[in-house]
């Protein structure tokens, strides 16, 4: 028995609520239990000076975590003046993500940034603002659609994220805060909804793990990323 | 007529919602008009260095604004490395705001943080953190009656703010973004629940203003904090 | 009777002194008893990128103290590597006055910088610091006349500043720094030469203050100003 | 046929040359191609304020390159005031790799910071980082066994790196640059001697990849870090 | 004949002014032609950590330049952020040329900070530092002394600085801005009041200088701190 | 007899290895006695904003140390956020001293940039620094040359710089670190291959030093210049 109780393949409720960002060109407010992340899509009509003059899109994140949305409050990164290594980290995974499933060809050369900002925090957040981050790009490029500024939604799938651990030498899906601590390897799968894989990261935190380990946990992923594509679905109206 | 089509005297629709930021010890989500900001409280049992071993407590704020909260995305402070003017003066404000009504002396050396960050913009951000702010420290000073910290709640009376500012001449009550932009003077007031002065800032955005104008705002401000106060005292239930 | 020994509406001695930047187009040192201010207005042919094309000048201000203007030495704010809050709001604060009273667009697109810097600081610099870079900037505007650079001077009136605070329930003029810390409320005023009000930032220090109080405070500030703007008229020859 | 005409499973011809850095504790030289890493070890008798009174030791990296490591020069990192977000990454990437293979507890509260620099850079830094950090990490233990600081070398096994990826559908290892920018998947292994995970990454450059092209990599990695243990070993004299 | 019209061999007027910074220990505003520093030392008691339980006091300096003491404005290094290279090297310059001539032992563990401001500058700000720092270093502890902090005062000589320069092939002494921009080599000697060398910092601007006009800028220099050494008598009444 | 048992005028042994940064265009490693710089030359086919269009080349360098270059590991600049005065200083001097010997007229507007990082030290670091870079500098002019970008090798002499120090009395060459720390003065002399003088940069570390030991230093410097250019012609096949 895993420390929340659920079933070993059972991720946590799941809600996503759209237009939370009232100004926002596409924006969602998705809950995986306690975990909540407010994602905002931005549209510019131009891309940043190292794209220039190559036809091509641009799709971009920046991640972020208010101070209290942790179980004791951490320091403000714009007080500190600078972002942590994590938090670069994390936003450079949610624009590669986003990439692997746009095509940047049929964008024409405009930006939409990803605003994902953490209200609540109870682990597998970046996992919760990449599926929410692709409701919201994806409202964005409907309401480019709807202007006229695109012909079509230049996107070629979902793509949606996943955590999975391994706790007392079990594979687990969905970890929340006290399994992520007690998790004796942690990963994150980013997959698409036709199952490939965007992006793999998985870390020992204690003991190295074996392959099989690690195929149990793809395997979980798998699943997981399919309900989680469902939810999208349901969000943006397919 | 004013811009909004509001009477001169009228607030926008104001909620306040407790309990948003769940690990704080006290939070709130303060909606005024389209304006959204979440307030969370943090509890930490020392004070800063500049303020050890006087038996004072401390009461500060930190103010922030989601990239997206307003009509075109604005950079995130956290990536620039640096928090802007406005955004210090605000925070100082707010924090001098809350200690003008704190027994720091009663409340022994410990540090309440408030987290006051934007969801959504329009207008009167700084007026909703500090209303905003008052509840949920109020509720993180219950929290520590509840747990045997404090003895007793040490506020000596309610902190409210409210802006007003002159368009076309006269005097308006609560301004949105479309009011504030055609304003000729800008104005916030912080006043206790008795109706006391805690803080009065006007600014000539345009023309100087006649010491007429500037009493006919603060006449207006009285009446708006009053509102604020019985709605502070119905979210925590006094 | 205050801790200074003057009359609750005497200002301390003041002079104004041109010509001390020897480079800049106008410059002051404006003593205020034991405050010491040198201003020194920068004119440049050309406004900041967000002013671009608007046909508009620019007025802008910068402020800094010398580390030990002060009773104790401070921080060097180069050394630090950030401008206090407190700078900031100052800064931003000079700049709105003088804009307030300059006729822009008759002034074209060019910028003029008014650098004020604390040389001694016995509270009040900020008003100070207004008051002289008014004369500054006066001066500047004459230069660039003299040189064919501007047809008449852009100014619409005066603009000049002093602080006035409540000590053992009575409001006084010009603070000096004993009396501004034992001051339960602080205010600055800055006035036109009309009499009318350009910025007004009272803060309850302790208690919060009733408005009557508020009121004596500005009747004070009414005359003191006028008294600031009849030397300002001596120092630049009106 | 591999744009280095390499068969898929070579690797690059390595070397390790120890002793390069002459104060370190521990240093090494490793080579992999035309890819140089310096790696050095220092060692420091206590540990970062956050790990302090828990009896644990604590292993952490730096990672730099120098400006002209690349075809192009880099700005220098020190200039520029911050690290990248990807020097961040690979920094955290190689300290947790190596505190996977350190018993902590038996290390005592000691702090070994390793320094990876990057003389010239054929891709694959990150991986020839990691393997030749666990020979400076090694060298240095064993420097404090021969003072009498520990007991016995406080490693549990091996750690060593490798990158694979997906060239024209097919998996190949090692990549140098001009077969790392032509990659439709980039991925990095981190394997401890006994064959166990410690690290996983893997990235979708392009279209995103199948279970089956990752798998390949996978077993690609495990023969790549095999030959790198054993050139370890020689390194250290085991 | 040089650009000023001065022989070779001439100083500008010079003048020492005390006690300018009301709250400094000890303080003077130096002149040498347009060039003006204003030098205020301050006193604390106790030394930095990198100083600490060595029975040895330390005197330092920090060096600045009002954004308008310049021909066009510079940015005020405090608003950018960071102090230049130049600001560095010129307050590491004044701090050592100082320690040369102070008893650390006798002085004790205490620090004196020299703040060098530059009000206006014509060439020389540097030497002119030096020199007016040294009075300001000797008022402070003439201050200690007669407060009973120290016995006597822990200086074993006079330090005073003064550039040369080479303009048209000859050697000429304290060079104002004309004739520095001119010079083909620049140099700045500090000379203790023996005649002993503290510093030589010496510059080909254009071409290389040989060893006969090096020399002969040492001669010109070591009467040129002769004449400022009985400046500083003066200044502080020996 | 001086503490490195060395002669007075004795040089430590010195070696110049080019081409050990592979894509840079000139390159090499310098040691002197135990330390080695590491300088490469990077070409680039413009100049900075303040040097364009003056038909001049620019020639600048960048200076750093590896962080366990050192007997105790040094912070790395890039984590601390900012380059120490110390570090600027050296980068400073290094590209002044090549700007003396490159004719930036014939160069054209170009900029070649040094890198010369520190990869062991054991004083006399910037002195080796200069030295190296020459060589990698005209080894970029050289494959400029080579290919057709320049006409002709754009340099009017060798530089080269050699520490000297004043050790029991005496003046000593090529100072090691043993040396450095005991040193009552130090030197840096930076000659041309001809025996002008590009810089000179002396300082007391403690007494103030005399007249006739700062001659007998610049007799050693003359020499042990001679020699280094040797080495240079040496590796760059004169």
């Amino acid at each position: 028995m895993r420390p929340s109780g659920r079933a070993a393949e059972a991720l946590r409720p799941i809600s996503i609520e759209t237009g939370i960002a009232k100004h926002a060109e596409g924006s969602c407010l998705i809950r995986m239990g306690n975990t909540e992340v407010l994602c905002a899509a931005s549209v510019e009509g131009r891309v940043p000076p190292f794209m220039r003059n190559q036809g091509l899109g641009w799709v971009t994140a920046e991640y972020g975590m208010l101070p209290r949305a942790t179980h004791t409050r951490g320091d403000r990164e714009a007080a500190r003046g600078k972002q942590s290594g994590r938090t670069q980290e994390i936003q450079r995974l949610i624009g590669r993500s986003l990439r692997a499933v746009t095509d940047r060809k049929a964008m024409g050369e405009m930006t939409i940034t990803l605003d994902c900002d953490v209200i609540n925090a109870d682990a597998g957040t970046r996992c919760a603002a990449i599926t929410g981050a692709w409701v919201a790009l994806r409202l964005a490029f409907q309401h480019c659609v709807n202007n006229n500024i695109m012909k079509a939604i230049p996107l070629t799938d979902h793509v949606a994220a996943i955590s999975c651990g391994i706790v007392n030498g079990d594979a687990i899906l969905d970890l929340d805060y006290a399994e992520d601590s007690a998790a004796g390897a942690d990963a994150n799968f980013v997959l698409t909804g036709a199952g490939n894989l965007v992006e793999v990261q998985a870390t020992a935190e204690g003991a190295p793990f074996s392959e099989a380990q690690f195929l149990a946990m793809l395997d979980l992923a798998r699943d997981g990323v399919a309900a989680l594509v469902a939810k999208q679905k349901e969000a943006v109206g397919l």
